[in-house]
């Protein structure tokens, strides 16, 4: 990749002025120094390590998650930003209740089983009662629609499996995650009681993933719980030997709706005050664990961005704000009521860039935007590749984050951040992802590509 | 870098027959082949958990590097190579002893301090009493000169630390390595009587990292013991403010030399036998911590090279060869004796590639060899990149590995396997050093990636 960006350099030469050298020698010094001072002067691990350890998991609408609010205001308000504020928002309130209980009952071969269960999010309960159902398993949606009346009073199992032949592990949660989304919803209109799923991870172990599940507007909702990758081969073994019954509980509930904020800070542009450059990640995580790669670690980067503009002295031509939204798990619900008043304000989004992908060793940033001005536009910005490239770091075309695609309408440029995705999913919606799972280098390294590229956006516009 | 490799193929296209074309849609579509296989048939990470849980840290010499060669052979053995062996070898054999002690005594400040120290790999014992002395810290082995005769009797702090700011981690360890390695044998010279040395990582934390120290052949051989960098800066803050004494004491003794093993399996070449690629790792470790990302990840990735070829009924031109080797950490012995062994044979390794840096998301291999072919062989290699860079694979000039590195004198081409560098040196030499911090799936791409290259290099040579 080296080689290539250098080629690359020495075809340039022969064009450049030596205004345009000079500008270039002068970006790769400035990006070396953005490197040096993340690596050696960041403050984003300690904050993860706050928002982890003395918060914990930031469900919207808990405790936790207006602890979080309040601290990483007060953070942004400590690096003397020209703005920081909080913008409200009303979010759905779920709570997990007791914990679930997931178990194979009166099997002929293994007696009882207990497996590992989590609610998946916005899942009703069972009723204090529990459910006892026979199991049917499924592959995916499609499935569900061909058994169809069969599954009337079943206990629905999904047991589509995340391809682990898939070199970038979201694609294969892309393919994956449907039945996660809507299993409840399909199963339910042909009346089965609930649905067990797989969770999504290419591991074979015994932790359960949450994650959000959505009734559609006509379906009777019916329980979700996930169960673990080794559960849910051990259920598929059983099903396939006995007819197998499973009594499942759990008491989570939806309380309704409750306010909350997401929180932004800004430093404002000198010259085009008016050209917004977003960086954000998502203040909520999910109850169980404390929400270290999702999204701790995009919402420290962000944070890190303002503060390397301050320590750096760096004056911006652009404003740059620094977005934590409220929500994105189970609702997006920030994301909505951010995009609403920038639209009303009639704000342009020159650039956005969203870190939601974990907080691991960088690779680039896939790029998005709406159909008239991208190709274009993106032109503009792979001209930066060899600026970019000795650090790891490459652009292609792809999406961007839940919490910034509606900004697709104001025609700037849309970046997702995008670090190495083999570790992601064994930790993604777990009680495992922790700060102890995180690496504060590959962190900060994150912090400083991100920094890399608003830093160029700013300087040259797009 | 996706985008490169298909401007690059675009760009070939046009001068290709169509039997080139076809060629290279085999390899592509093979290669393809061996990731689908190691991503969710391979056995190394069950081999590796084995070698680390079952066996443990397997230190040259010791009853664990005993088990570690007959449990490697008896797993080589059951692939149905063409032969398998052992190859004996002399090795030094170092032993810990008691538990190391270093303590700050009476400082004024602080009292009594116990520091997190490791002896170095192949130091001498203190004696059973200790050695307490005035500490004088320094930032590296030239420092040491200067000081001179200052340091008779004295303890010699050596704190250079690794600099954060190298993007990749293993050229900040090679700048600050010399301390550990010639530390003790420097600060000899001038009557000192032990040394303390600071921990190779650039994380801060209070784990001691060993590695071997090397005393020159005219050197009073005096202690040397690691301490973790948390302790290093501690010490360093105290020595600013009043003289600190410091109690150091380690049982660690050499016993001599016993015998030990490189353990060796093969697959002959249908048509160039004689042509040998040798793919390898370290099978010795330190004693501490269980050796998984140094070197057992490497040994398994090797091992699962041949597994890969038996799985998929490949049938190689020329000979594949697994070579693990015993002593790599100190004394080097098994390397010697293999290519001391190689070129009496007359033997001519067409490429070896060795995997010694973590079981981390493959990046690509460093190449190296003798000025007389390297240009030449390089630029035929260089030609694979379109069908490795889809796998975030590259290819850079640069070492290969300890254990090779003897062999260029053949004439073939040698390469190191290059992982992501960006943790390793967090549990590097470490107790911490256990499968629980290799990710299975990082571990099978490089295995993967690995076998992609032998693929190519057998099957087109150079």
């Amino acid at each position: 990749m080296n080689r290539f960006a250098l080629l690359f350099f020495l075809l340039l030469i022969p064009f450049l002025s030596s205004a345009q050298e000079d500008a270039l020698a002068e970006d790769a010094f400035f990006i070396r120094r953005i490197y040096d001072e993340a690596l050696t002067r960041s403050r984003c691990f300690d904050w993860l390590n706050y928002l982890t350890q003395q918060i914990g998991g930031r469900l919207a609408g808990s405790p936790q998650s207006a602890a979080a609010v309040e601290y990483t205001r007060r953070v942004l308000d400590s690096l003397e930003l020209d703005t920081v504020w909080l913008q409200p928002c009303m979010v759905p309130y779920w709570v997990r209740g007791e914990k679930e209980q997931v178990r194979v009952v009166n099997s002929l071969k293994m007696g009882t089983v207990e497996l590992n269960g989590l609610a998946l999010g916005n899942s009703v309960g069972t009723g204090p009662m529990g459910i006892t159902a026979e199991v049917v398993e499924v592959k995916g949606l499609s499935q569900v629609d061909s058994l169809g009346e069969s599954l009337r009073n079943k206990i629905v199992f999904f047991n589509g499996a995340m391809d682990a032949t898939q070199l970038n592990t979201f694609n294969a949660y892309g393919k994956a995650a449907g039945q996660r989304v809507w299993g409840a919803s399909r199963a339910s209109r042909y009346g089965a009681l609930g649905v067990l799923v797989r969770s999504l991870t290419t591991r074979l172990d015994d932790i359960p993933h949450t994650g959000s599940t959505v009734y559609e507007d006509d379906a009777v909702p019916i329980p979700a719980i996930a169960i673990s990758t080794r559960d849910a081969e051990l259920l598929s073994r059983l099903l396939r030997q006995e007819p197998v019954r499973v009594f499942m509980r759990s008491t989570s509930q939806n309380l309704g709706e409750v306010p909350s904020f997401n929180v932004i800070g800004e430093v404002r542009g000198r010259e085009f005050p008016e050209e917004i450059i977003l960086v954000g990640g998502h203040l909520d995580s999910w109850d169980v664990g404390s929400g270290a790669h999702d999204d701790g670690a995009g919402c420290v980067q962000a944070m890190e961005v303002l503060h390397l503009i301050r320590r750096m002295g760096y004056q911006p031509k652009r404003t740059i704000r620094c977005v934590l939204f409220m929500n994105e798990e189970n609702g997006l619900r920030g994301a909505r009521a951010y995009r609403e008043s920038s639209d009303e304000r009639g704000e342009y989004h020159m650039a956005a860039i969203e870190s939601d992908r974990g907080g691991f060793t960088p690779r680039g940033f896939t790029a998005d935007g709406h159909d008239d001005v991208f190709t274009d536009k993106f032109r503009k910005v792979i001209e930066w590749l060899p600026l970019l490239e000795p650090y790891g770091l490459a652009l292609r075309k792809g999406g961007s984050g839940a919490d910034i695609s509606g900004l697709k309408g104001q025609k700037g440029l849309l970046f997702g951040f995008e670090p190495d995705t083999q570790r992601y999913f064994d930790y993604h919606h777990t009680p495992i992802d922790g700060v102890d799972v995180v690496n504060k280098r590959e962190l900060e390294l994150g912090a400083a590509a991100i920094m890399s590229l608003v830093y160029l956006l700013d300087k040259y516009g797009i």
